[in-house]
């Protein structure tokens, strides 16, 4: 079993595809993340990250000061994210995780995908053919087949 | 709309349980991670981290070298968790998630739950009122409310 047999096909998306794109993905797929196409590399943006371009920096830094923003509703940041695009939500990714690989090869081994999710905090790993993306797992799907 | 608005309910694991619950919890459940009620206190641990106890030092260190590791199998990954308890995954978090807040007030606005979410990179937020579990919000949920 390597990582080819445990990949599901996902459509990856493009830099300049506008930010809210990667809400709508996330929100048909169910996926716990999208992964993006930048040039020849792929980047996999977690659902938990994919606000983090909205957020103020006194608020990443303590969320608890989230309710004294003056305008802390549904509406302020969605409005945030007008305008943006893909890169951006890939720019504002913390360092660590931009700088840790989200891909394996087709043949890397289940403690390579776990690894690899592990290291950068990644609910899903993309999976790479001679460099032509193959698919994602997902932390849930490698945790059902070591059940098994 | 505020953050128990959002939850939905989890029962949460105890860190004497065994750590193999906390996969079955994953697998059964579809959520991208597990809460644990630890004395007062509630910890998230993201799918992503639930192996992260499996695995040696250097491998976390660079994924590559899983390739390496001598019985790089489901069975030996599974093998290593043989004896562990939910208490051993929580303090194999790293040091940045176990510093951060996993847990967020019932009245707690979408704003304080992207931050947490996005700060502590958590697929999902435990909801407490006055001490009490009363659910989780996911990443993919809060998404999925903003789009309407």
């Amino acid at each position: 079993m390597d990582a080819a047999d445990l990949a599901e096909p996902v459509s990856p998306l493009r830099t300049d595809d506008a930010a809210v794109a990667a809400l709508r993905v996330l929100a048909v797929s169910g996926l716990p993340g999208v992964v993006v196409q930048a040039g020849h590399a792929y980047v996999v943006i977690p659902a938990s990250q994919v606000l983090r371009v909205a957020l103020p920096r006194y608020v990443l830094d303590d969320p608890a000061l989230g309710r004294v923003w003056d305008e802390s509703t549904a509406d302020q940041l969605a409005s945030e994210l007008v305008g943006r695009s893909v890169a951006d939500l890939v720019a504002a990714l913390d360092r660590h995780q931009l700088g840790t690989s989200h891909v394996v090869d087709r043949d890397a081994t289940v403690v390579q995908l776990a690894a690899v999710m592990a290291a950068a905090h990644l609910p899903l790993v993309a999976v790479v053919d001679h460099g032509a993306l193959l698919g994602v797992v997902t932390a849930n799907r490698l945790i059902r087949y070591l059940l098994t």
